[in-house]
């Protein structure tokens, strides 16, 4: 069932013995939605647990410095920022069946708690939590606010993608006004390169070919680059954006080399243009601006099929 | 004289034949800060001109959009971020004696206008001219709120940087709400690279050495790597604080080639370590993030001397 801020607000109020769960590889918004809410319900004085699937990388593990988790049999589950329940992964499918409440941002949400607090306009899910917490009364201090910014500016790339709205910037100033430490946030999230980051990405920008008069660039990502980077997945997030900044680019192609042999490919399209209709020729599918699809074949018939295919589609577009 | 926000929007009220000036080598600031003020005062059915010693490139042109130039004598002349007169450049120098009215944030702005209105706390000039819009009384439509959007996205690296304050994100959700096509700007000023720049880019990736166990990074932007890329100054902006965001880097050095020979400098450094006193030891300075020196020895000889300098820096600081 729907519901919405109050409701949410009351039944987060009734609640006791609380288990909030995060999605697998998690990131900013659902490690920061889930330690703003674990530390606000464990200083209401509730017994209060944590749990996520993969590990926390480094850069999200303060977001989670004034909460000690507790050991009980949990009797109301929290799922935040989590689209679909496939998302949990193995260490907490357990739970699947009986989350009891879900509070995510996502349009592609797949209804599966027994009350659900959905808000697709909102920038992230911390900021959905964000007025959760206004509305519960509880003082919004340096340490909630820091984890209530770092899924805002993840997910809002800094409030630089179009997600970004005006509330979005207001909960933003809102979090400075209670002490965000923002600049060192940012800093972290988005001023840091790992050395394997900056090798594969070299590695990467050498790759870039362009066709159909420098409007579509082709960018590889190979399991070799992998190896010689030493990058690992999360090294290389991101990347995929970069073939698509180039100056008279329309579309972009990140050719991804799998584990098992062929290419994931993902596609960026510059607006007005659409990357999800040239990914439903091989099957695929996405947004207008960020598209994907998979190949079995070998790299060069990869890219003369994209080739031909972004060809005909700018003849389509009369461009 | 120094003057406030009342006094400033009260003196604009009752000036015409106004002239606005910004500084040479225009950035999204000044011309946002200028295209704002030009519009709205010429709506309130004043003659308004605009000038600057040099051209607009193209990413900015939209900004003067909804301004038509007039030519008189002029009777007012206002100066927008400007923060010294030697800022103006050559086609402007004429007026350097004649400004009436200065607007601008620079902590580091020296005086040189009839009245000053100042105030180093905001994140742009385009939010000073933001208030001073709204004490006129002047309706803020999509055209002005995307001039004063692209000054204050621009100015803070799209509120990324240490300078962007609540206030700074409370403007940028009023300038929404007033119509800006944030994402659409965003996407202009930080997700576009030139071919040369991602040349340029890969070449000084390629360059970077590190030192004094990983904690001192330094990057080459040579003068055959500007031919080669065939990259100009605007396309080379921001380079030099890629080594400073790799992982583990506490000081940075971007080693510029002069055209006459020697090199430039940039410096940054992490929190808390200081880039200026570094600079200071070869007669540079700056601020603590961010400093410069320049040296007339060959590259290997500079690369010598900034890391011996570095790495007392370090055992100074105990580390």
């Amino acid at each position: 069932m729907r519901i919405k801020l109050d409701q949410t607000a009351e039944l987060l109020k009734q609640a006791d013995d609380i288990l909030v769960l995060s999605h697998k590889s998690p990131d900013g918004d659902t490690l920061g939605s889930a330690s703003a809410l674990c530390t606000a319900l464990q200083r209401m004085g509730k017994r209060v647990s944590f749990a996520c699937s993969d590990p926390i990388v480094p850069k999200y593990q303060n977001l989670f410095n004034a909460f000690v988790p507790e050991h009980f049999t949990p009797k109301y589950i929290v799922a935040v920022d989590i689209a679909d329940i496939v998302l949990l992964g193995k260490e907490t499918e357990q739970y699947q069946n009986s989350i009891d409440l879900a509070i995510d941002h996502h349009v592609s949400h797949k209804e599966y708690a027994h009350m659900s607090f959905l808000d697709s306009c909102a920038a992230s899910t911390t900021q959905m939590v964000y007025d959760i917490l206004c509305v519960m009364g509880v003082a919004v201090d340096k340490q909630i606010a820091n984890c209530l910014y770092t899924g805002l500016c993840t997910d809002t790339g800094c409030f630089r993608y179009s997600n970004t709205t005006a509330k979005a910037l207001r909960t933003a100033a809102r979090l400075m006004d209670a002490g965000a430490d923002a600049a060192e946030i940012n800093r972290v999230m988005f001023d840091t390169k790992s050395h394997a980051r900056i090798k594969a990405e070299r590695m990467a920008l050498e790759s870039i070919t362009f066709h159909d008069k420098d409007r579509f660039a082709m960018m590889e990502i190979t399991k070799d680059m992998m190896e010689q980077s030493g990058a690992t997945e999360s090294d290389i997030d991101g990347l995929a954006a970069l073939p698509r900044q180039i100056e008279g680019v329309l579309i972009a192609a990140t050719l991804r080399e799998r584990k098992d042999g062929g290419y994931k490919v993902s596609l960026r399209a510059t607006p007005p243009y659409d990357a999800s209709v040239i990914c439903a020729e091989f099957g695929g599918g996405g947004h207008k601006g960020a598209a994907g699809c998979s190949f079995h074949e070998e790299k060069d018939a990869v890219k003369q099929k994209l080739i031909q295919a972004v060809s005909g589609y700018f003849l389509a577009q009369g461009i």
